[in-house]
């Protein structure tokens, strides 16, 4: 281990001021929300496409009105980026999950061995479908939508569940590509309850 | 089998007088170049912005300049869904794949056993790389990037293969929970020559 | 690729008029039946003995009376042949199998996702067991046998499907270990309704 | 476990009386030799055209003139079967390859980790082909047969390895569905010096 | 194969004259007791702490009283060794099985495949159970303990059928790590019934 | 998720004023050296002699003099127990990996894919073998013994990586079948630099 900082991608990293504006803005904006600007952002952007795809997709998936709380959804994506061993996500998405449940110990959790996490029943059957999504969607069949229907999720969750792991199934596989590092500030966020704390945002 | 038509998705697939202008517009593009309309686009429309993402990353990755022709490309997203087993990626990408390449034998090959297909040793190594992203992204390491520059790829080619495989990753996971359907015409497409059958587009 | 025609196998291709008369008569009247040699006959006549066994074991299951059609068992090699990767089986015998239940789709499915195919509640117990027989027979027990029962499968019938993913397990070995290249001519046999396309026999 | 013999296998077990009289003549002279019948005899009995032919295919790769002694094919189907699971397999080839190699310690060696056994590098290198073919046939390439080659293994040998291989592939799987139950003598044959047991045969 | 006496270990093993006087005496006894001294004492003695260690632990599970007899915590050994593919345990512990069920058959059966062995419902639940433990632990949940509960296992049973299991899993780890050597005399141990042979201990 | 403490183990957990004299000591002396008693003191409580024996081996691994520093024997702990989703361990030697080596991203780094950590080559060639003996201890060969010893680690040195590697198989499955739950204390600790955080040790 030397003592120069580690490489944030095997991939370039353009100066921000060589950004289009409309990347420019979005990343400015998370650093403003966030106090730093997670590297997911800086190492997409040199392929401007691709970069406004991936967040319109995020977006589209982590923002939408659901039936899955936004802190259910980052459930999935720390349990099936842990089965992908994806470093960057299970890092960052696990600190955004501490905070939006309030649950400091929940994404160690997730991250190890989902099975033995702090969850509801309900919660349990919408993680044992995301992880068939993420591990092996070819055996998906109707007794999996009938095991959810009888936990109450909706055609729609279940769309939900699914897209969010099968997004975050190219997520991780790209950070892997690209050795993506987590921003320092992640592992720390969330572990502290508010009081003790200085506040953080995501 | 029953006589009836099998569904295209478990999902709903609305009207199409019902959707977003952009939506239908895209698809009666599609469905004037093609003939008919390819079953994913009807399969995400209930999904708007989600069906923008998806498409803008699909072109994004598939119709921009690139070391790899388009037909290398879709080399990579048959022989990676098939490792997923989603049928209608590989019945779909088959046949452009053939139209592409003018080659009919080569999609089935890729579909079965990668490792026996008509390729070059640079198509190989480029298919080696793509399987890893797709099955155990996870052991990438530096080595994978040096045997890939050793058969000329640049550093952009490398992103471009491994998104690819990343994407279609994803895209397989969907299509799987979907158990969206091919449309019949893909199975046919590009397997006769040019002067013995109807013309066909993509 | 080259232009040159690549090799029908690893290993040597006897030239016919030095075979074994009874060799040289299946060999002829399989050409005169089919119009072209499956490579096959040509890849096991350097060893005669093989040869025959092969065969006579072929035959004994596949052309035998039994509870299931010969279009079922094609189903069976087809499904088997795609899990271990067989190039030479899936295309040959995928075929075979569009011909024989006049179903150009479904060598298509069974090959990438056989849980997605268009067939019977009973067919596709029938591939259940085929597909564990052929990927994981120790685990087999008295339960399967049950099931199949209950699918209205007489013992014999049983005896025929795990025989037959037994012995395509013997033969995607061999294809494999040869690198046996299927005939052009399978690639798209079947796949034209009668009316459209020249008679065509397996 | 009661005191009731097990039973020979899940299919029915023909009188000798009422067989076609080469496979009496086949089984009364196993008989002679061995002292006793071994199961799989008895049990493919009640198909006489399989039993023909698998006999067939056995003798032809197993007693043919090879680069590799009887011992060593027996090594092959004794490490393959172990890695299929198939009881019946790996005790009755055990047995003989203890009596071939009066290597009373070999069988159990390569039965639970081949690469633990008392063998040469040229044993050793046949072994790791043999369960590549057993095990992921689909990954040879040209690389597996120079490494044999470089251990003095002609195109012959290797379509021989390969080809035990294959047949016991098959009979794993047909003794794994049958659950054959292996004859009790073979479990203790060869474990014993010539001097201090009476003779056996097999 | 030399003719030379293969190691035993790949590390050190004292001479015994040199060993601290507990092990000395506990290898003495075990001598004294079987005819011959294990492997296992003299290849773990150049680490004395560890080799108390050891004995204690497995003393603690293998000798204590149970609602497991003996034989049947040796049949956990048995099979999960084998699962682990480690020659020593299945060897050396397969011969224990033998003489303590009196069971000349069992052993080879469990470490081929124990859904063949010749033992009761209630101990293959115990062994279901045991390889859960040895192959995915992490995937244990309260239905299991309901299965063994079911079978009459009280909660102690169930802590021991883990624990050998789990203990095992530490010894096959560390004996291929070693390349640990069974001894001679193991491999006939139990195989002959009592009036015919000399008598043997454990 | 209940307000309701979950519960430690599985199995019972004894008052403290019911236990042998040694074990209360112990118990003590943790709980005075880390503020609270670690869960797993509690859960092995029910059996002395196995909390005895695992106490012992533990220490003898992991405080003996050794080439390997204690944190990197935590490192190994905590990569392999990742691989094998042991909650407990992997968030409580998390906890004490990071006091040790006074790296607070190390345990998450090693916890998700070892392969991206900040470790050295010698590091990394150390967790690659502990990985070996982890998941695949059969396939151990003299090469990888090579290639430990082209690192600087010593014959003994082997033996620890190896040791503390199966110690922790066993160790993880007891934790697993138990459904031991780390302390919460262990999530934090280690994570805040000294300056602003209480002391902690372990």
């Amino acid at each position: 281990m030397t003592s120069q900082r580690p490489a944030l991608s095997r991939f370039p990293i353009p100066e921000l001021s060589t950004l289009p504006q409309d990347l420019r803005d979005r990343i400015l904006a998370v650093q403003e929300k966030s106090g730093f600007i997670p590297s997911v952002f800086l190492a997409l952007a040199h392929r401007p496409d691709e970069f406004r795809a991936f967040f319109a997709y995020h977006d589209a998936l982590m923002e939408r009105e659901s039936g899955l709380t936004k802190g259910e959804r980052e459930m999935i994506v720390v349990a099936t980026s842990s089965a992908n061993q994806c470093l960057y996500c299970v890092v960052a998405h696990g600190a955004i999950l501490r905070i939006r449940e309030k649950a400091p110990l929940l994404a160690d959790q997730l991250a190890t061995n989902y099975r033995k996490a702090d969850i509801t029943p309900r919660q349990r059957a919408m993680l044992d479908y995301a992880m068939k999504v993420s591990q092996r969607a070819f055996e998906i069949d109707d007794g999996d939508f009938e095991t959810l229907q009888a936990h109450g999720f909706s055609q729609d969750d279940i769309w939900d569940i699914g897209s969010v792991a099968a997004f975050f199934g190219m997520s991780n596989r790209l950070a892997n590509a690209m050795s993506l590092r987590p921003n320092e500030e992640f592992h720390l966020m969330g572990r502290i309850p508010k009081e003790k704390a200085p506040s953080q945002g995501n």
